[in-house]
């Protein structure tokens, strides 16, 4: 890191996906990260690092967890964010995504924080707009900041400064094919040397995570013992009623990580979970609760990270030309 | 209050209920309130008591007034406020209610005002989260905020500020089994040393309130003349077809807060009203527009009061040993 | 304005419409936004003007823009916002639009920003609160902001620092009879000593406009060479099946702004749209993103305009005696 830090410069004006950034980049983001930590435990919870800008959620899909994460981690930079739903958006009047972008930029916004269904979304607003876009999830393809905060997770329990994940394997398990968290995780653990391991139901495994570099796996028994950490993706309800999915209770049986499971793992093995979790589907109470858990960690380190990258892209934004409407 | 002050340090991480809180207590709210309410017309209406704190709105009903209330009262002390309401919840998705509200702890939040369908959801969330917890009500429990403003308008216009209401006698009219509201103030009133009378439909009068202490009438004619200040609860149209009530028009004839009955009634009577009114329905617009109401003079105390709880949980929790996540 | 600024002082408590303000208060409102437009292009994008004042969004309509733009208007001067959105509204339970602004009022609150369905409905409020209302839209009566930010537009494209349009002629294209934003525009550049032309289908364009001082015309081809601004009014979707509305291909032909017919109109002519736009419905694509099109510069100025007009109710609002609850 010190090295990097003399020769380095954060050079994204968006963070899209894990997909776009370097070693470096991922480095960096936790590095800034966790020189905001500090600030979550302070009695007063601020810094004046973006004091008189102005953050928008511009979310297309329902969501608590990650708009309301987005919203502290601006305010705490001191920002100003405009909450700019869906339900009451002009999409419903036939604008288009572009069209209502480009005139929350004309308001004056620097970042925009966008959460859309469908994939691709947020770069086709990046090529469109001159403020900074940061990807909130989109569609299948990424969700950028639980990929960074999955992986700073790791470092931070591994005890890795570097964040060097060299040796270390790591389990996805699930609905690989649809799952945006599944993507960004795994550009980012390949990027920082880890060997990841997909693993779910055949229907939804897909042969090209083989070619990003991805071991495939249709028993999670078969690499319990390997692991340093599993990543239990959440299980759609919306999905349960697809043929390509197991029934509920065949999906506990195959997948789900259960206290046996647990007891055949690594004594430290780190327990994952984007959230919301369904208790006795994809994951037991025991395990979310116990001490391999790392999920109320995931979510107190989003803060740290979404800090990061809001920091990082205003900066990248302030230092570039000005670009597009005024 | 001299001497109690001197003694005396608020000991409440939470404010779930008044049946908790001592006599003391409550007149430690309201004089912490007192302080408060000039900071609301001042110029500039704000003090930094809580800057750079979080204050999660965390709201499973529908509500205006209450949450906007608490906005306002966190807002003033310089508070960031974060509306986490249901519709968008992940309760839809299948998370328990502590899971939701040990996501949003380990956000770092400082307080969790908490609104919810079920009794006891506000005590339940209190006992799994580090962080304060007040009750912006819970089922047909308590509401306690809404039970303190009351109080505090009675002291307030009676001149009295030890809040001493013995001697004094409120009557409480409606659909009492239902009400938090009621039994909030119930508890409150009785602790101050007030008389409290229950008027309803004998349907809607439990036995259990007398065992509180109260004294309960099934006519509203009978206790006019005896009350320093009346209670108007709202009618909740979903209960208008419920058959322990009686249909609009009987209950505005027997237990309407008519221009007639106000005659009967001391002079100086407070008419009192949680708000929002449902006019001519369980009381009369003249009357709810009249110099005894304290209907929108409840309203404001109800910025002061929410204040000093939110600034005395605050306090309280910053003074305890960190417990819980991180 | 230099000899107005010696004299002149802004009177008006509210903005309920553009009907109401003389040619002298309009070009304060200009001279004040262009003292405001300067804040959106520094780094800290904030005065602090209405530090520690609260401006409530009450909107009883969807909206995103209208309620974004007032919400950064309102940030950029400092003010805490407060959303009081009808979805959660207590208009639902049966609640008076008056007893709603009312109780907020009692909150302590600034500036009530409305919308509402009913034409009238602002002046209603402002006739029962004590606090100062902004008119953002009320039914098919006026929406100042609207029009203010058109002229300022107009204004600034045409490089006319005083806001003198005496000689030039405006257009606006639509469904005249039930458009807020065309009635303010009318009102406020005939004020200003515009020419306004109405154009639409006969049965949108009733004869009362031209009462109004304007020429109403149902061709929009007859109009095209001498008009210096056209308005382009968004065709509302829920009218297309509204017997008086031709049908959307019609309308297209009849009414729609190609690339040929600004082909036929003045070199710089002005092409404004309220928005959103309807591509290829009442404006074409091309001629929506050319050079002549003000749109975006239409949402910048929202701001400017907005700030502005928030600013001076609350100065008039400070420097009356109190009135109302209090």
């Amino acid at each position: 890191m010190a090295k990097t830090k003399k020769t380095y410069t954060w050079p994204h004006r968006h963070v899209l996906g894990l997909e776009d950034l370097t070693a470096d980049d991922l480095r960096h983001v936790f590095a800034t990260a966790r020189g905001f930590e500090a600030v979550s435990t302070r009695s007063v919870k601020k810094v004046p690092a973006l004091r008189g800008q102005v953050v928008v959620n511009l979310f297309f899909e329902p969501s608590t967890r990650t708009k309301s994460s987005f919203f502290l981690a601006a305010s705490r930079l001191s920002a100003d964010v405009l909450d700019f739903t869906a339900s009451m958006s002009s999409e419903k009047k036939g604008e288009t995504l572009v069209d209502t972008a480009r005139n929350i930029e004309a308001m004056g916004v620097d970042v925009i924080v966008v959460r859309h269904g469908r994939s691709g979304a947020a770069r086709q607003l990046a090529e469109h707009v001159g403020c900074a876009v940061v990807n909130a999830g989109d569609g299948q393809h990424e969700h950028p900041t639980q990929g960074l905060l999955d992986i700073y997770t790791i470092g931070q329990r591994l005890g890795l400064d570097t964040c060097d994940l060299t040796g270390k394997t790591v389990a996805i398990v699930g609905d690989i094919a649809h799952s945006r968290v599944a993507r960004s995780n795994i550009h980012g653990l390949k990027k920082l040397g880890a060997h990841v391991i997909c693993v779910g139901p055949p229907t939804l495994l897909p042969g090209g995570f083989e070619a990003m570099g991805c071991e495939l796996s249709t028993s999670l028994d078969d690499v319990l013992e390997r692991v340093d950490a599993i990543n239990m993706l959440r299980v759609q309800f919306e999905r349960l009623t697809s043929p390509a999915f197991p029934s509920a209770r065949e999906y506990t049986h195959l997948f789900g990580l259960t206290t046996e499971r647990l007891k055949r793992m690594k004594n430290n093995v780190l327990v994952m979970h984007p959230g919301p979790i369904n208790r006795g589907l994809e994951i037991e109470s025991a395990v979310a609760d116990g001490p391999n858990s790392t999920i109320l960690q995931q979510v107190t380190n989003g803060l740290a990270i979404r800090m990061a990258v809001l920091f990082l892209v205003h900066q990248a934004q302030s230092a570039e030309p000005a670009a597009s409407v005024r």
